[in-house]
């Protein structure tokens, strides 16, 4: 965390006695500062963290025993991070499209969880969508929904990172019928969590200013920072969100938050599209985290994030894909692409977003957003080894001028050929080697024939 | 066509001996009008013809000496048409990207095209744009560009259904350095193509009403009419261009084109972006053919095409990927995903573009746009075998709720399976079986190292 470094971390570790493993050839993109590709890169990977990165000409010997990955034709980077999603509604995926928002949301969206959501359907949803994750790319994903407890065990099992989010909204919600408990519920979840794995980062994902109180509100800060993790929340998603809280506070969104003291560095915000330039510069000052998901805020006709705009204040704006009811993948190449042309049409301005700043926001931002830039976002040495090798032998992906522009405009997450976190192997040549990829999507399959509103 | 039926046509045929096709299981979607999905499909093709499309239970034996495509775990659809394309422009992906559009066109794309377009680097390059939209579904293409001897000769190899049409411009131009030229060379091309194939539709493309004066407009029209093939025009990209043809002519380009006698069925415009109400009706009244090309027109920032309202006037609209200068790939996938997403964002209305419609504007719509809707765009017996099968057996695309929907919003160009043309298979468990991938892409590498303005 940037604000509240945890101080007691657990959890499994790899044996000491582990081999090396080396990924070797390609063009490596350590989104370092502004870096230049490396051209035939070498990295030498001990234990969970990144040892050294080579490049051009082999320089000694590889260490003795040292597993290799090969990486030729192929660019490696740091893995993605998605921040923000809500992981198990892949059961939701293509369930109710096209349709006008509120009969979205009240007639299929709540009505559904209420109905189907539980331990057993979040935790088969979670895994569908950490194989779906794992095989675009992405290494850290931050979520926020019901039923936690699960989705932390699909991704422990799956060996993504996580920052996972217990969801605290003052209704009745999936697993927590009475709202009275939302806050000793989410306490309990911190409690049971913070001290489970590395990988894994418990959290409280209040719904938003709308739907939570400002005594819900300012309870899941003092508890999130009690026990030093981040607290998400949506912000300004709609413009008729705005009006609901002009209408009870007097002021806009940012500024109530503000009042209750709710903006600060451990403060993530998704969506974050209906907001002026006053409410910019107070989120700047604060330090606040910013998630753009802007293929969900089209999809949805929520509006387009002034993301320029937040960039020029200087706001670490991650990317996020929002969940598979309003999306409908976890695709964060897709995603990349959206931000970048969506921003380019909406400012008439082709040079808005360019390629490397887009791919910032899906890697160092989206660290920096969640509070681990200390360990990953970036390929260097001493850093944990999120690492992502994108295969370029497909004809979509020839020629390769500059491999910014290829990854944000030409790849697809298809493309992602191994994957590795925290030094272990997750995917390889387009294999899980985690999860059984056929067990899940038949499960998944199943227990979606039955979902009814 | 539609306007003008092509009198003659020759072309290599299948052999009349070679046994039936059957493509087995998964879901059929015919897209013909509201037709649901037909489950467990089963297409009978022969020769180069559907001749029968069952569902449900077995119903008879297989032809005799049937060959098997497996489509279970798939769904079956019409092939994908790509309307608007510049095929060789795949030797500019990613060679000049978030760029001011002044840069873009008048530093690097139009000095580049200048200095290394000719027979053989076009060659190579449009052999990797089919060899991309094979990989990625698409069946048909409609490509405007220069040195088009070489485009058709990469298209007949590929196997693909085409519509080829040489670039028409007032300015010397690759291949034509004297601008007196381009009419004479454009009917010789006419005259050199007409017959040469069932599959390739040889044609004319006039740059833009700006690069092009009003004599070359009307001439191109006419030699067109005299060939039966439609005319391709790029039409107010950009407010510039709109505002540079009322200098010029004192009325918006739609009335300037009208007043030139070319508003007609037998009239493919791409773009179409900037047009007032008087242009839509008008060009509805003319039964003009519009084609839309959300992703470019973003990259570019050129502006949002008001589809919504052209639809609601009854006005044909096809799908376009424009070339990969400006896109930077040919997958009709993510350009469906784009153009009903960027559609609900403009509009303000998540009802806007809805996956089926989009579906049809990549299908039915684009064999219309092109005057093929006889013989393609839907899966009806008689029709020509131009059929695709894609995998829906990835993460991404579980649960499968809706069929259109899941083809929209998740699927990727590397779901496709399998493709057919013309009843022969170009592409088999996702390999193109008429060209070398690997071969075409060291090509493509080579040509591109020394590609510098």
């Amino acid at each position: 965390m940037s604000t509240h470094a945890r101080t007691s971390e657990t959890g499994s570790r790899l044996p000491e006695s582990r081999p090396d493993l080396v990924i070797e050839g390609g063009i490596a993109l350590t989104m370092v500062h502004e870096a230049a590709p490396l051209e035939n890169a070498r990295i030498i990977v001990r234990g969970d963290r990144i040892l050294e990165i080579q490049s051009g000409p082999k320089k000694g010997d590889l260490p003795p025993h040292a597993e290799i990955l090969d990486a030729r034709e192929g660019i490696i980077m740091p893995g993605l991070v998605n921040a923000h999603t809500h992981a198990a509604m892949t059961l939701f995926r293509g369930f109710a499209d096209d349709l006008p928002l509120s009969t979205w949301l009240h007639q299929k969206i709540f009505p559904a969880e209420a109905k189907h959501l539980n331990e057993e359907t979040v935790y088969w949803g979670a895994l569908l969508a950490c194989l779906e994750m794992i095989a675009s790319g992405t290494t850290t994903f931050s979520d926020g929904y019901f039923f936690q407890d699960a989705t932390i065990r699909a991704a422990h099992q799956a060996g993504l990172r996580a920052v996972v989010a217990q969801g605290v909204i003052d209704f009745p919600a999936p697993g927590v019928p009475d709202p009275k408990e939302n806050l000793s519920n989410g306490r309990r979840f911190l409690e049971r969590w913070i001290h489970f794995s590395d990988l894994i980062t418990p959290g409280l994902f209040c719904h938003s200013p709308v739907t939570c109180s400002d005594d819900t509100l300012v309870q899941a800060m003092e508890s999130s920072r009690s026990f030093s993790v981040p607290l998400q929340t949506h912000l300004s998603e709609t413009a008729e969100e705005v009006a609901a809280v002009v209408r009870k506070t007097g002021v806009r969104p940012v500024r109530h938050l503000d009042r209750l003291g709710l903006l600060c560095e451990g403060l993530i915000c998704a969506h974050a599209i209906h907001l002026d330039d006053e409410e910019i510069t107070l989120l700047a000052k604060r330090g606040v985290k910013i998630v753009h998901v802007p293929e969900s805020n089209m999809k949805l006709s929520s509006g387009v994030a002034r993301v320029p705009d937040m960039v020029a204040k200087g706001l670490t704006i991650a990317l996020g894909t929002d969940g598979c009811g309003s999306n409908n993948d976890l695709d964060l190449f897709k995603e990349m692409d959206s931000a970048a042309k969506l921003s380019k049409v909406f400012e008439m301005n082709p040079v808005s977003l360019d390629a490397f700043t887009v791919l910032k926001m899906a890697t160092i931002s989206g660290a920096k957003a969640l509070g681990l830039e200390k360990d990953i976002g970036t390929l260097e040495p001493g850093k944990k080894a999120d690492i992502i090798v994108v295969d370029i032998g497909s004809p979509h992906l020839v020629p390769l001028y500059n491999p910014f522009s290829s990854l944000v405009y030409s790849a697809m997450g298809s493309d992602v050929k191994h994957v590795m976190v925290n030094g272990r192997i997750l995917y390889k040549d387009r294999r899980c080697l985690t999860l059984d990829a056929l067990e899940i999507m038949s499960k998944v399959r199943k227990l979606c024939r039955g979902m009814t509103v």
